[in-house]
């Protein structure tokens, strides 16, 4: 693409740098930005800076935060002797958005994945470790992806934690609520049956 | 969604406001962002602030520049007698690529739309009557949509030009390259009989 302005250029590569952008959404996204006002462009750009500058990564869960410790590790109304390991901080907010669960979380910051060349010692496993060296975890919950990178990093927690007296669970694999039977595929079905619930349990779950 | 804080939701609305960007999307955006370099993310920043400060309109033809005149207007081997009249600059990016063009142009910014409130008054329309009254221009082609927008703002410039002594053309409308006869749609179709293009001058056309 030719581009009237080395400016426009330099903007559109920006932007194509973006997860899913390319460059004409890129070209897009910029024709859009010259049409802010002076005030606009001003909080936009500055938000990106500042994004990277005052952001930090929670000591204890590595949650992004604007504090040493994030809202959910200095809550005092939550279980801090569960931790729920999930691999980013979306899957932290998915879980927060469902208000089922009370305990705190463990961001690993990805997952094993040695085509991606991403290896434990990339991922926080070792602070996962050092929580559950200091006593007051009882139980750890993976919620990671259903994928094999998945399994091989519950598999490596799993037997990084197992000589700690603590439960290693992982969330519960089935058929999605509203979900049809017939279109479900056969492992999920497999695993559904496999790890059937009690049925006076799925009446207490809200 | 519940965010962990506050400059996170701040980044999100942010970036939500891009064209076709959701929440989700613009936090997938965010989280990327966090991950650059502060060198990286103070450049980004940056060249959304320069964009909007720097980024002028061509005085002549109303494309973006960073100077005064665009490199267009400007160009001494560009035929400045033939005017092409574009909606935005993307138009102009798209026809430059064809480099089938050596004329200069004139950017409207924006079509004659009703339903969204906007008139021949918000648009370019003006400063093109007045390019035509220069003298030096023979004749205007108008390269719009064929939406109703288009066919209505084509419409209110040829009766604004018709007067002065110079030729307005649209571009040509028709099945394009690679597409099959069978699927075209009969408005298309039947404009390409009626308008149909001597044999020998597809010869020459590249």
């Amino acid at each position: 693409m030719n581009f009237s302005s080395k400016l426009i250029e330099e903007a559109v590569n920006e932007f194509a740098g973006l997860p899913g952008v390319g460059r004409k959404t890129a070209l897009r996204f910029v024709l859009h930005l010259m049409k802010l006002s002076e005030e606009e462009a001003q909080k936009f750009g500055g938000t990106v800076i500042r994004l990277r500058k005052e952001l930090k990564h929670c000591k204890t869960c590595h949650n992004v935060s604007d504090k040493e410790l994030c809202d959910i590790c200095s809550g005092h109304q939550r279980d801090h002797s569960t931790v729920c390991v999930v691999e980013d901080i979306r899957d932290v907010m998915a879980i927060e958005n469902t208000q089922q669960y009370r305990g705190v979380y463990h961001v690993l910051g990805g997952i094993i994945s040695p085509m991606d060349g991403i290896g434990p010692s990339d991922l926080n496993i070792e602070t996962l470790v050092e929580r559950v060296k200091g006593g007051e975890v009882k139980e750890v919950i993976m919620a990671l992806s259903t994928t094999m990178e998945g399994d091989t990093t519950n598999f490596y927690i799993y037997k990084r934690l197992k000589d700690h007296k603590i439960n290693v669970s992982t969330i519960a694999r089935g058929i999605a609520i509203g979900d049809e039977l017939e279109y479900a595929d056969e492992v999920t079905l497999g695993r559904s049956i496999v790890n059937r619930t009690p049925y006076e349990k799925t009446l207490t779950a809200k």
